[in-house]
């Protein structure tokens, strides 16, 4: 990479975490989620297919002070390609549903992120669907599980008011934090993890690794959530497609 | 004072701040304030004059899960009742007014009640009303002011959030941190200090201190900021009603 390359690289490159809404169903509540970013600041939204379509007047409407982030907002048909791009996705969930997933609070979360952001990470945050959250299918693309500390008996925050508290968080430490100089690592994105899984997989089929076959999709969430959980590198991707291809060789070649 | 005594007061001592409504209009916000109350396991509301009344079935139905805070609310004419029974009071505003009164972002401020309901004090925390926020009048009530890091092009956090964010840092710090040993100095109520201000302006007023007349409301403002920057005991204050009794005799004398 030449230095003019990555002068543009670093110009472009998001000096926050993106809040990533997937599929909210009420506009109002679009609404309601970017004023609470623009409240601490922050300006990056991605939509994964709202359920009443994009854009919304409706959410403008609700956005009143804050209307500029959801013209600018980023609007995607899955999680996959929302985060295809990110180093490092945290999904905001209270339920961990058994995965062996890093949990961290918001704060210790956002001090992370701006570490990474710093170091010249891309990254963002995952909210789930008013009613029933995240799904397995959106918590497995994310590398870390963000939980707030909520009274067990009322955990009934909602969508605007979860986005609030991570915009605090993210916002205090912003303006107190020293930040990491710029690592000289290049963290692998999220698409590149997602294709060098989508290889593994296809290659464990072949082999008939799945089995039983109705454990298949238990051991795919493992298997994601295992390559998810420590950042990986562009190298170490490399290096594991390398890995697999040079099996999946030895096996047919047997 | 006995040990039986000592135990009644240890069990009526609530182990938490009072959250405080000073003139809520709309009663969803107030349902509102008390699931985000609920969410963070805070019990103590209290309320002062909400516009449209109360009791407020509206304001129960947007409560959903939390309506039992909306049953045990206690409810005042005046914010100065409303403080009575206090010894430190906090008072969220984003804009101390010029005021010279100590001003903490929710974290320190919450970490701080902690220590001193700890050591057997009763605090609490004002919230404004919606548009307008806290008065001057309610601010020189409080002993300090906490102030939402916000983004200062739009600083637009509504009654519920603001009550969210300071429920959030009390739960966070008084799940995590150590509390403090009862200290034995017993500090004043809100109601005595406020009681030896009168006096003290009532003096003031006999001395013709208030010079020229059209400054005495920010003479007076500056005043009641006074004796509520640091914490009095009761037995300053006493000593404070001493002083303020003995210069007075000393004038009629004169």
């Amino acid at each position: 990479m030449t230095a003019d390359q990555q002068n543009t690289l670093n110009q472009v490159t998001p000096r926050e975490p993106a809040m990533i809404l997937v599929e909210p169903q009420m506009p109002e509540n679009i609404g309601g989620a970017a004023r609470a970013m623009w409240n601490f600041g922050l300006t990056k939204m991605r939509l994964v297919a709202p359920r009443d379509g994009w854009p919304s007047p409706k959410a403008v409407a609700m956005a009143s002070g804050a209307g500029r982030l959801l013209d600018n907002a980023r609007h995607f048909g899955t999680t996959a390609e929302a985060v295809a791009d990110l180093t490092h996705v945290y999904a905001t969930t209270a339920r961990p549903r058994g995965m062996t997933k890093r949990v961290l609070e918001p704060e210790a979360a956002m001090r992370e992120a701006g570490e990474r952001i710093a170091a010249g990470e891309r990254v963002g945050v995952l909210f789930g669907r008013e009613r029933t959250g995240l799904e397995t299918d959106d918590i497995v693309r994310a590398n870390t599980i963000v939980t707030v500390p909520v009274n067990p008996e009322f955990p009934s925050l909602n969508l605007a008011q979860c986005v609030l508290l991570i915009g605090y968080e993210w916002r205090r430490l912003a303006d107190a934090a020293p930040r990491a100089v710029a690592s000289e690592t290049e963290m692998a994105a999220s698409a590149e993890v997602e294709r060098m899984i989508d290889h593994l997989v296809e290659e464990l089929d072949e082999a008939g690794f799945f089995f039983p076959p109705e454990k298949r999709d238990s051991m795919l969430v493992n298997l994601a959530n295992l390559f998810r959980r420590a950042p990986l590198t562009t190298p170490e991707v490399r290096t594991l497609r390398g890995v697999i291809r040079a099996l999946a060789v030895k096996r047919r070649g047997s």
